[in-house]
C-alpha cells in the first residue's frame, strides 16, 4: 500500500527535466553551487576568474547528435562548430582565446575517418582563431556527444560584462541576423544552397569586433546572440532590470532571405528575431559614443547597426507598424 | 558496381573506433592538433599554460551511464566522482584547484531530484577541495553523460611533470592500491559492504600529498594512478624512455581485501596491479631524498611507500618470487 501510494505520489508530483525546461534546470543548479570566489560565476555563458591584472575566461557548450546535429552536417563542420560557438562567448567578453578542451562521447561503431575529420574541423577553427586544442577526453557513448570548453584571457580594464546597460543606451548588433535561420530553412525544405547551410553549420565568432569593442572602452554591456535576439534581450533585461524598444525595420537582415522566394513573412520574422545561431554580438553603448564605435567597426571591415534603445520600462517591445511586445521565443532544451 | 566496390572496401578496410581502441584514437587526435603554445599540451591528462610566473592547469574527464556508472552508484556519488577524478589530475601536478566546469547530457525523463542530488554531490566535493563550480552546460541526451573540466594554478617552480624520472630513482606510491578494485569486486559479487563500494565510487584526490610533494621540490616526476599501476608505469616509461623494476611484496595493498574471504589470488593481483580507480599518486624521487619525503608525508598523516626502482632497461618488470614482466592491462575504452 505504501509502495502504491509512493508510486502514485511519484506519478502525480515528481518533476522531470522535460517538465521544468533547461532554464529552470539551470536555476536549480545555480541555487546549489557557490561560485562566489569568481568575478563572474555560474549563470553566465562565460565565467571569469581574477589572476593578477587579468581575468581568466571559461565558457563551455555541448552538442549531441539527436538534438543539435542536422543530417547534412559533415564531421568537419561538427568539429568547427563546437570550437566556434565556445569562442564566441570568450570574444563577447573582450577576451583573447588561449586554449580549447574538446571531449567526445562517441559510439564504438564510428569510423576512424569521421573522428579524423571532426578533429580536423576543430583544429582548423582553433588555428584560425589562435586557440590551440590542449586536452580533452574520448570515450564510448551510445549517442555522439561533443563537449567543448574554451579558455581565454582579458585585461581587467578591457573586460566586457553583461551588466552595465542603462536606460537611454543605444542597442546595437554586429553583422546581420537570420542567416543561420535561412540555413535551417533551406535544409528543412531541401533547398540545396550549401552557402546558406554554412551560415548555420559554420558560425564565425566575431573576434575582430570583440577586440574593437573591448579596446574602445565604449561598450556598456555585451553578449553574443546564440539563442536568438529575443532571448538575449530578455536575459540582458532581467539582469540589468531594464527593458528595450527595438525598431524592427532597423534590424539588419541576412542577404540569404532575398534568395528564398517562398518564405512566409512569419517564418522570416521568426528566424531574424527568435531563431538564433548567428553568433553576432549584441551590445549597448551611450548614444553619444555610438557613431565613434560604428566608425571603428566599419574601418575594420565590419558592420554595426543601432536597432533600438534601452528603456526604464522593463518590457521588451518590438516596434513594427504598431507597437508590439516581443515574446521570448528563444530555443530552450528539454521542452 | 562502384557503390558495391565502395561498400566492399568499407567492409574490409574502414577502421572503426572499436577496432583501434582509445589510446590509438588519442594518438590519431594528437597528430592533428597542435598545442605547442602550451607548456604541456594534448597527450597528458592535465595541460599547462604559462601565465606570468604560474601555470594554469586544465584537466578534463567524462563518464557515461553505460560504461562507467554501476547501478548501485547514487546521483550524489556521480556528482562527487566527476569532480574528484578531475581534481586528482590537478593535484598530481602540484596545483591548487580554482574552478570546475560541469556539463551534463541527460535524458528528458530524468527526475528533477536526481539532478539536484548529482549537483549536491559535485558541490560537496568542490567545497571540500575549495574548487567552486563556475559553469557548464545542461542539455538533453539519450544517455546520461557527464563532462568535467577542472582548472588549477601552480607556481612554476612547484609544478610537477610526468617527465623527469631517471634510472636509479625510487618509485613510490601514496596510500594503498586495490581499494577501488575491492569495491568493484564487492559490487559485482553482490557483497553488501558499502564502505568498500565507496573506495570505488567516492575517490579522494590526494590534495595534501600533492601539496607536500610540490612544496618539497624533491619529486622527479608524478602522475595519478587512474587507469591502474601497470598502465601508469607504461605511460611514465614510454615518456621518459626508462623501465621499472617493481617489488610486488612492497606494494601497499588495501585493507579491504582482508574482508573478502574468497577472492582468488589472480583477482587480487589484477585489482592491485591493473584495475585502477584508487587515484593514488605515483612518483619517483632520488634515492637520497626518499626518506625525507616519506617523513614529510607521514608527519601530515599520509603514507608513502617505495615499491621499486627506475631502470635503464625499458621493460616494466614486476618481481614476485621469480622475475616477471608485467603486462599493460590498464583499462582502455572502445575495446
Amino acid at each position: 500500500m505504501i509502495k502504491f501510494l509512493n508510486n502514485l505520489y511519484s506519478f502525480i508530483f515528481v518533476k522531470k527535466l522535460s517538465d521544468i525546461g533547461e532554464r529552470k534546470a539551470i536555476d536549480l543548479i545555480s541555487k546549489i553551487v557557490d561560485s562566489s570566489d569568481w568575478a563572474v560565476g555560474i549563470g553566465d555563458d562565460c565565467a571569469a576568474y581574477e589572476i593578477d591584472d587579468q581575468y581568466l575566461l571559461v565558457s563551455s557548450d555541448m552538442i549531441s547528435e539527436k538534438n543539435h546535429i542536422p543530417k547534412v552536417m559533415t564531421a568537419w563542420q561538427i568539429g568547427w562548430f563546437i570550437v566556434a560557438v565556445n569562442l564566441s562567448d570568450i570574444v563577447s567578453k573582450g577576451g583573447r582565446p588561449i586554449g580549447f578542451v574538446l571531449s567526445l562521447g562517441i559510439p564504438g561503431e564510428t569510423k576512424e575517418s569521421f573522428l579524423k575529420e571532426l578533429f580536423q574541423g576543430a583544429n582548423d577553427c582553433s588555428k584560425k582563431y589562435d586557440c590551440p586544442i590542449v586536452g580533452g577526453d574520448t570515450k564510448e557513448n551510445s549517442e555522439m556527444t561533443i563537449f567543448g570548453t574554451a579558455l581565454g584571457l582579458v585585461d581587467k580594464e578591457k573586460f566586457m560584462s553583461r551588466s552595465g546597460c542603462k536606460p537611454g543606451d543605444i542597442v546595437a548588433v554586429t553583422g546581420s541576423l537570420g542567416g543561420a535561420g535561412a540555413g535551417f530553412y533551406a535544409i528543412e525544405n531541401k533547398i540545396k544552397k550549401p552557402d546558406f547551410w554554412k551560415c548555420l553549420l559554420e558560425p564565425k565568432p566575431k573576434m575582430n569586433e570583440g577586440k574593437i569593442f573591448s579596446d574602445s572602452g565604449l561598450v556598456n554591456c555585451c553578449m553574443d546572440i546564440s539563442d536568438g535576439l529575443s532571448s538575449s534581450l530578455y536575459q540582458l533585461g532581467n539582469l540589468n532590470k531594464v527593458g528595450f524598444e527595438i525598431f524592427k525595420k532597423e534590424i539588419p537582415t541576412s542577404d540569404s532571405f532575398k534568395d528564398l522566394d517562398n518564405i512566409k513573412k512569419s517564418d522570416l520574422d521568426y528566424f531574424v528575431l527568435h531563431f538564433g545561431g548567428d553568433y553576432e554580438l549584441l551590445l549597448t553603448v551611450d548614444s553619444d559614443n555610438f557613431d565613434e564605435l560604428k566608425d571603428l567597426v566599419e574601418k575594420n571591415g565590419g558592420r554595426l547597426t543601432g536597432i533600438g534603445r534601452v528603456t526604464k520600462d522593463k518590457r521588451v517591445k518590438i516596434v513594427d507598424t504598431d507597437s508590439k511586445i516581443l515574446e521570448n521565443k528563444g530555443y530552450e532544451h528539454f521542452k
